[in-house]
């Protein structure tokens, strides 16, 4: 049937709008109790009470699908805009080694860090990468997950590239979660150009940034600026020839050290700056005055065990805030929503509200989509997490459970406890 | 069949032994890669390499169902050895106000509080308080729980606590996670005792506790020993009872303040000592000389964003670490086994190896079971846990994820993903 409607959620939260939130906005969740979603299509055409959507069914006449949602409380799809899901090979030994406190160089001796996955992903094929990406993006979508942001960034050649790239695009093609490329060829400097990082930048700027934005295989450029790996300077030249190709650009920025990083993507028009662990008060305020989302990474601070973002101050200072997974297979190799949002609000000083617009609207924002997604309003997609609990609280109270009871994508019931 | 043998399972990762390890022994797993486990009836069998444990049955002529093993981890089931898990009502909104800083009187003037829970439990019925149990239980098992110590504590009067003990032994009975009963009754002074608390332990001890023993309702007798809850003399005068009536005893230790609790716990010979959070190295000392097995509870420490119990300090004496969730509706509402095994790990810095065998053969220590259950060895009872994870180290580096695929109780399938 074209129209469904979801009957006596016991509660339906959502932030509203089409643009991020800022500072105390988003706080400002839209709460209806004994509530109602009403879906035609993939889209959505009503929110609220029960008898207020039932009666504007009721006068239009309109014959639609009854789906009970009592017990359930509903949030938007989470959306997560940072995530390096797409590779081969883990490291758990690595992880575990380091975290008994293995020095990183005898780590390094040992086969680990992002080389070793980058040979893996550069051997793997594309048809064993597809069956990793399924793997990992059926689970995000029992997570809640509807949309994830993917960066290249394993292959740091140009074949293994456009490789991740098309997977991804497949993926998306495929598989009800969306998935948003960025093309990440500037994650680290690949061993064939230890010795002049510069030669690497002039090949990602000369020869594979073009194929990316001539066969349309990403929306992103993304660039790992940081001491160490890529220079402010280095950052921009790659920056500013992704937006001559009319790419859109992210940034990794002052996350093990303050380079500026942050403002940096602000003068640049970013649509986001990430990480943020060590970003400086005037960068904050560069954020609070710009469009750029700031999109938040608590796993990765809580597994490395460093100190996380400031996120009470920017938001207190009107940035908007995003959280994203980080998923990766060296720093964070998790995308536990749960766990995110915990870390959030326990770690972080969120609050379960700032921390859910910071997952749906906020996260949507980051990735450039939040007039189509990241809230539950009308006219916008049917993308729906049914939770198992009355309250959209017990996101943080039932700390690090999976509550997802039942999603929706596109007003298709895509996956089901 | 009577027999069956999982095969070539990509690892075994299990502590060995009946008792709990100290020291650097938690540290000890014993670990088979392409392995088998030969069950025979409730029973393990053998333990070890695919082609060892294929040889066994081979040479005894056993038939046996083979179950596929490959690509999964096998560790012994988990225990969760402190827990307040029957309960009515939740506190979600309480939860969320207090991180967000509302003060704690304002928050019982709100009607938060232990009180809270203490009322919606006596009204509960029977079966009421089964269903409730019946679904927390069903989630413990899908997270790899096998073993539950759960705790009366939220009737306070003789009747619900009574009934929440039966309700335990019922849910014991029928379902295929197995529960070890603690009667709590010392969780808080009710408001019937308010002015007058040596009342409240008179009544206790003489009214209640008898029936417990009469009925065989409870192995075990615990005391919130805290300033301002339960003093150490009324600690001990209510374990001193719990002796006498042939009961085993645990304590809640030095939680919020140093009160010397740990010492009391080991002074009068408990099980195990929970919390110790603030315990003192006089402590740290008695429990490694002791058979008192620490009960550490780091989600309840997160969530309430306090300090972690000194994990590494104790290990490192030669105490017996134990960990558990603390489940319960006030300050740890959750019973997540990846959040627990995390925290253990990455704030407490424990290493996996010790987080896995303090949930396992040392938290069967803490109930007094580290002979039946908690590693994977024969002659102990078959509760297995298959992870999709090549290794046991995935329960820390894939954060926060369950990675359960199926549980295995008493030689049966009890649960598949």
């Amino acid at each position: 049937m074209e129209n469904k409607i979801i009957r006596h959620l016991s509660q339906v939260a959502t932030p509203r709008g089409t643009t991020a939130r800022r500072g105390r906005a988003m706080n400002q969740l839209e709460i209806y109790g004994d509530a109602a979603i009403w879906i035609h299509g993939d889209s959505i055409m009503g929110v609220g009470s029960d008898a207020d959507i039932s009666r504007q069914l009721q006068l239009r006449h309109v014959q639609a699908e009854e789906i009970d949602g009592r017990g359930l409380c509903a949030v938007p799809g989470f959306v997560d805009p940072h995530t390096h899901f797409l590779f081969a090979g883990t490291r758990a030994r690595e992880f575990d080694d380091r975290l008994a406190g293995v020095p990183y160089l005898t780590l390094l001796q040992r086969g680990g860090g992002i080389v070793s996955t980058m040979q893996a992903t550069r051997q793997a094929s594309e048809e064993e990468l597809y069956a990793l990406g399924v793997h990992t993006l059926r689970e995000m979508l029992a997570l809640g997950v509807t949309t994830v942001e993917g960066k290249s960034g394993y292959g740091l050649d140009c074949a293994t590239e456009l490789r991740l790239l098309r997977v991804m695009q497949q993926l998306d093609h495929d598989l009800p979660v969306s998935v948003v490329n960025t093309y990440l060829g500037a994650h680290a400097v690949p061993p064939e150009y230890k010795d002049h990082p510069d030669d690497y930048v002039d090949f990602i700027i000369g020869r594979v940034l073009p194929q990316v934005a001539a066969e349309h295989l990403a929306e992103f450029v993304d660039v790992f600026c940081e001491t160490g790996v890529f220079t402010n300077a280095q950052s921009e030249r790659i920056l500013q020839a992704a937006r001559q190709h009319g790419l859109a650009l992210k940034l990794h920025a002052d996350e093990m050290s303050s380079t500026g990083g942050a403002g940096l993507a602000c003068r640049m028009g970013a649509v986001s700056a990430d990480h943020l662990l060590s970003i400086s008060d005037v960068d904050i305020e560069a954020l609070a005055n710009s469009e750029t989302v700031a999109v938040l990474l608590p796993a990765t601070a809580f597994c490395m065990r460093k100190n996380y973002a400031p996120a009470r101050r920017m938001i207190e200072a009107g940035a908007a805030v995003a959280l994203a997974s980080d998923y990766n297979p060296g720093s964070c190799y998790t995308y536990s929503v749960p766990l995110i949002l915990g870390l959030a609000v326990i770690a972080m000083k969120m609050t379960t509200a700032e921390a859910l617009t910071a997952m749906t609207l906020n996260a949507a924002a980051a990735v450039h989509q939040a007039d189509q997604i990241g809230s539950l309003e009308p006219g916008k997609k049917a993308d729906v997490v049914l939770l198992d609990a009355e309250d959209y609280r017990f996101l943080v109270y039932q700390t690090g459970i999976n509550l997802v009871s039942s999603v929706y994508v596109d007003g298709h019931l895509v996956y089901e406890k």
